[in-house]
Parts: structure tokens; C-alpha cells; sequence
């Protein structure tokens, strides 16, 4: 079907129903749109599903830039190739491709490095539009232009999507699984995986139980870790994430006066072999840093921040501990090389993606995906297009 | 000779000369002292020879703990063991040793594992006593205690250190050259070598350029670094730089407005691999962090700062720069294996020492020792026990 539409649409515009965020912190209203034909090294998508994350939720309240409006949100996804612009080899119609805030240039000195994921071609920003060109493909049925969100925007039927930022894929995976893998599964898989790169026979702490901590958890169990702590608000955690090897439970809340770095300190006499922050909180960076393991212990920080927040940590402690501190952006995963072994080992059983997904919507219901989020009801609530 | 002696002193107390530090800030005083026998595990040494190093003098000037006093500085040093408290086994009379601040007790889990150097079971502290009995082996004449200072206490013609502390070396190796090893240069040269494993064809930066940073830049030439930018306020310092591998050099003083690490980034393209901060500056740690690599930049903390000191960084460049930071206690080495490794490549003539040694003094000019590494004159000056 995909096919036989492009064969209509290819270097046309194409009007289709988007989900857009006309103001900060406002219900989505779902309308049409119109989404220019991809330039070159572009490729315009039709999107399968998405599902919704926590970034998502964070520029949607966010008033002032790098919060954009109107704009289309989104950017956890999967889709099918409509059509490409010049210069694209990579990927032809009909292809299942995964998009990623994160591009994957496959030619600049980061890139081509195995030690790095960070382009330096396609440097990040959360900018409002397509990577190349600073401008974007969406417009309103007034002319209006309608921002992008780091280079995905996925709550739109069809998008236009750099190649950089996308990624081919099996398409035997489910879409709703698959999407997963898109930012916030790899994102926790990754942290563990690629940057981490947990020893087998370690353990593991980490701090928040969202979907981003439950995948560290994962990548944790993938990697080997036989003790992994979970700390968390909600002792309602601890279920969830004994499902993803999840051994021990830290109520933060119930450890009184007492630092949770203590706590784990006494439960792992003397720390734990790596320690992922995952709420985005500066302080919780410097409780994972106070229990991570002397000598080898290493911090990772996976949560975001708000803007201008600072990490400290005492100088001495630094130097007499021999303790590491690194970040992880987008799980220190390679687009392109990293998710289709993600989904090979999806697909082989080793991987677990099915236990993240809580809800699945129609894309009408899209709103109430931000409810569930908000409320802390969903781990992964997956909006289907064309439900 | 040191055997003869030592069939006489064994089991009793020895009168001998060392300079005393009564006051913080005065000139040490050459007097007698006594020097209790060994406990057990521990081992009484004449030191040969011994060097000045800034952690001598930062202990020298403090005057409230943990600074104690009168007391017995020095710990960069190499001995010949005269005799040995009940339990060792590791060293017998007449074994050349060179004993370290940092024990390496080969029996707790930090000490087995290949990922620390930070033993666990008598860990570091600036202790005024010795480490198992928190008990002091010197008194002087009058009856009243003398403290040690960080487990070593060289500038004494003999004193007792811990069998955890001490490292056995062969013989072969010229004394004046072999103590530098106690701990700067060790220091410098595991840090590039141990801690950051520093890759062949990398460039590395080095923040202040005293005797632990040219360490460094001999560590990362010994690894095969291709580009070493020496950073310091005193231009002179590179063409001593030079020597060790330094091929660029960054006058911190004429950059004018410009932070350092901006210069660093443009002569790189985007940062060193490799960030070592030698001066002990937490601000200085920031710049490190700023003009390391997007991607795979390892900012080592080296230098040490005063008690209190916080080192600050941007949440979200830790978060999306991929950045590490880790500390360097003893350069990362374990004495006990590191020592001899490193003994061998000098005797093998790849590490270099010898330029290390701009100056030498007999015990009667200690004081010397002082002013010429307080007046920036010394890289290091060794002082001979029987000169």
C-alpha cells in the first residue's frame, strides 16, 4: 500500500492528519497538514506507530525556545520509505526505517570512530528544523509553517526525515515493539550496553524506575549484571522492574535522613560497580556517584537536566576514589550498526520489548497517551496511525 | 654494610639523624631521634636517598590537621631494609625497597582486582601514625612523640614503613633515579599509562607543567601519543617539556581573554583525547573538561586541590558530550607490579628519569631541597642520606 501511494505522491506534497501542538502545554488537535516532498539526502516517511516519551512531554510545556509552536512532537517511531529525495542510495520506498533524534552521518571522524556516537556532521541541537537546511517541510492549510522537533516529528502521518537519522530495519519486528527502539528502550539498553559496557557478575544501581531506568535494568540483565538495584519513589516499581532483572528494591522516600547512597552502600558493602542516573536530577548524580564503587565505580548520567543545572562533586573525592563519571546520550548507541542487533536480539528472544508497552491508542486518542505518561500510568503507550 | 649494621640493631631501638618539621612553615631541624624497632608486618629501612615533592611542602605549611607536628616529612624515597618485624616474608635485610604513600596490601578485593589501586583494607589517609597500629616509631631525644607523615617519612636516615608500603626493587638500579618512582613520577606516568590508557596517535593535554606533568607527557610518549600540548604559565617550561615528548605548548598567560580550552579546540579541531589537570585547580579541571574530545574525551584529575573544593560541570554537556571524567590516585599503578615495570623500561632506557633530576643535595641541605622547588627552580632535587 505504502508503494502504491508513493507511485501518487513522490516530489509531491502530500496533505495528511497531523497532531499538533498549536501552544505550550495545550491538547494536541489532530488537523490537516501539508509535507513538502524531501530535499536531497531527505526521505519522507509514512509513520506506522509512535510511541510517547518523556522529551516529548517536556518541550510540550516548554513556553519559550527551544520550545516552538506550532509544531508537530514525536519522535519515538517507525514508518515505511514513501519516497526519497536526491542522493539517497541508502533506502528505497517500501523500506521499514526507525528514525533518531540522534544522526548517524556514517562519515564524519565521530562516525567513523568506534568510540564515539556523537555526529559531528549533524552536531544535535533541539532545533525546530530539518538538519540540512534550517527549514522545515510541514506547513498548515493556511501557509503557516509548523516546526519540526528534533528532526523527527512522528506525530504526523507522513514526515520528512534526514537520512542520517534514520535507520533501516527488518521488517519482520512489530512496529509496536520495534519503535521502542527508537529513543527511549535504546537510550536505557544502550547506557548499559555501549557505554557502561556492565560486566558480566557486576552490580548495577540505578536511580528511577521510568521506562529509560527499566531499559538500563535490561540492558544490565542482557549484559550479565547479577544484582541490580533499583531506587525509586514508588515502591509500585520494584514489580515492574523485576521483570527486567531488577534484584533489589531502594525506597528513596522510606530511607528517612538517611542518604540512598548509604543504603546501597551498606547493601553492596561499598558501592556499586556502575551507577545510571536516570531522572535527570543533579543531585541524584552525586548520590550515584557517593555509591558507585571505589577504585572502579563508574556514574553514568542518562537523565536530562534542566537547562543550566550543574553537577558537582568534591575535588578530593574525585582524585581519591578513582571513581568515573560519564555521560550517555541516546545510550552511547550507533543508529545504524546498533538498533538492528537490538532487534536481532528482539527477534531471538534475548531482548525484552513487550513488557514496556502498557497502552496502545488510535491516533485520535493521542492525548490521552499524555495523561497516562503524566500520571505516571504508562511505562510506553504506543499511538497507532492508522487505528 | 647495611647488613653489618643491621646484626647489631635488629629488635632494638636505633639513634639516628633526621630533619624534623617542629613548626609549620620553619626550616626542618637536623637532630637526633629514636626509631622504635618494626612491628609486626612492618620493616625498618635506611634510606639512601630521597626527593622533594609539593605534597612535602603543602604538609610542611599546614598548620592545623592534618598537619601534626613535630614531624617527619619526605615520602618520595628509596631504602635498603635493615631489618623486618614478625609476619613478613615479602623482604629480607639488604633488600633494596622503595616505599609508597598508597599500600598495595595483595589481600583485600580492591588489591586482587586488576580495576583498582585504591587498597581497601589500610586505606589512604594523611595519618600521622603508622597504618596498622595508629602508633608512632619515632621519638626524640627528650621522650616526645614524633608524627609520620603518609605511611613513609624519608627525611630520616632510617624509618619504619609498612610491608603494605613497600615495594622491593632490584638492586641494579641507581638510587638517585629509582626514588623518583615513590611518587611523582609514578604519579605522571600512570596516569597516562594506567588511568587513561592513553592510544597510540592521540593528543593529549597536559595542564601545568611541574614534575607530575611532565611525567605525564613522559607516560603518553611511552604510549605512543603523537601530539602532547603542555599548558603552563611559564614559558620556560616547554623547552623542558620538550624533553618528555611535549610538541606544542599553550602560554595560559598570553591567551588573554581567551579560556585555554577555546585555544585547545581550535589547535585540535575539536579537543585532545586526553585531559590531565596537574596543577591541583579545580577551575582548571572545567577548562580540562572543555577542551576534551565530543565523544570519547577523558578529562584526568590529578592535581590536588584544596580541602573543600568542588568541581563543577554543566549537566548537559556531561550528558551530550559523551565526556568522561575519572580521578588518578598514584597514577592508577599498583606498586608492588607497577614499580618493577616501570624500574625495567628505565633500565631498558625507555623511560626516561635522569631529566627528571635538576638538583642533588646532601642531608645537611634539605632545606635547599625547599627553596629551590618553592622558588619553581627544581623539578627534582634529590637528597643523599650519607652525603
Amino acid at each position: 500500500m505504502a508503494e502504491k501511494q508513493s507511485l501518487n505522491t513522490a516530489r509531491k506534497s502530500i496533505r495528511c492528519r497531523a497532531a499538533v501542538c498549536r501552544q505550550a502545554g495545550e491538547p494536541l488537535v489532530i488537523e490537516e497538514v501539508i509535507v513538502a516532498p524531501p530535499e536531497p539526502r531527505e526521505v519522507r516517511i509514512r509513520i506506522i506507530c509512535t510511541s510517547l516519551c518523556h522529551s516529548d512531554i517536556t518541550f510540550w510545556k516548554l513556553k519559550d525556545p527551544p520550545g516552538y509552536f506550532p509544531r508537530i512532537l514525536g519522535h519515538e517511531a517507525i514508518g515505511v520509505v514513501e519516497s526519497v529525495g536526491e542522493d539517497v542510495d541508502e533506502v528505497i520506498e517500501g523500506d521499514v526505517v526507525i528514525p533518531t533524534f540522534l544522526s548517524d552521518c556514517g562519515e564524519c571522524v565521530d562516525c567513523r570512530s568506534k568510540k564515539s556516537n556523537i555526529c559531528s556532521k549533524l552536531p544535535f541541537k533541539v532545533s525546530p528544523w530539518m538538519h540540512r537546511y534550517e527549514t522545515s517541510r510541514f506547513t498548515d492549510l493556511k501557509g503557516e509553517t509548523i516546526y519540526h522537533f528534533i528532526y523527527v516529528s512522528s506525530f504526523s502521518e507522513y514526515t520528512v526525515v534526514d537520512i542520517a537519522h534514520l535507520t533501516k530495519v527488518d521488517p519482520a519486528v512489530p512496529p509496536n515493539r520495534a519503535c521502542l527502539l527508537s529513543c527511549g528502550v535504546s537510550t536505557g539498553v544502550g547506557a548499559a550496553w555501549r557505554t557502561a559496557n556492565v560486566e558480566a557478575g557486576s552490580t548495577v544501581a540505578i536511580f528511577g524506575l521510568g521506562a529509560i531506568g527499566l531499559a538500563v535494568a535490561e540492558g544490565a540483565r542482557l549484559c550479565g549484571a547479577t544484582r541490580i538495584i533499583g531506587v525509586d519513589v514508588n515502591p509500585d516499581k520494584f514489580e515492574a522492574g523485576k521483570k527486567f532483572g531488577v534484584t533489589d528494591f531502594v525506597n528513596s522516600v522510606s530511607c528517612g535522613n538517611k542518604p540512598v547512597s548509604e543504603v546501597i552502600n551498606e547493601m553492596t558493602g561499598g558501592g556499586a560497580d556502575y551507577c545510571f542516573e536516570c531522572v535527570g536530577l543533579a543531585s541524584l548524580v552525586h548520590e550515584a556517584f557517593a555509591c558507585s564503587r571505589q577504585g572502579w565505580g563508574k556514574t553514568i548520567v542518562v537523565g536530562v537536566d534542566k537547562p543550566g543545572s550543574q553537577l558537582n562533586f568534591s575535588s578530593y573525592e574525585v582524585l581519591h576514589s578513582g571513581k568515573t563519571i560519564t555521560g550517555s546520550l541516546f545510550g552511547g548507541l550507533k543508529a545504524k550498526s546498533d538498533i538492528p542487533i537490538l532487534i536481532k536480539r528482539y527477534l531471538d528472544k534475548e531482548l525484552q520489548l513487550d513488557e514496556f508497552v502498557t497502552h496502545e491508542v488510535s491516533f485520535e486518542d493521542i492525548n490521552k497517551a499524555f495523561d497516562l505518561l503524566i500520571e505516571g500510568k504508562s511505562l510506553r503507550c504506543v499511538i497507532w496511525m492508522d487505528r
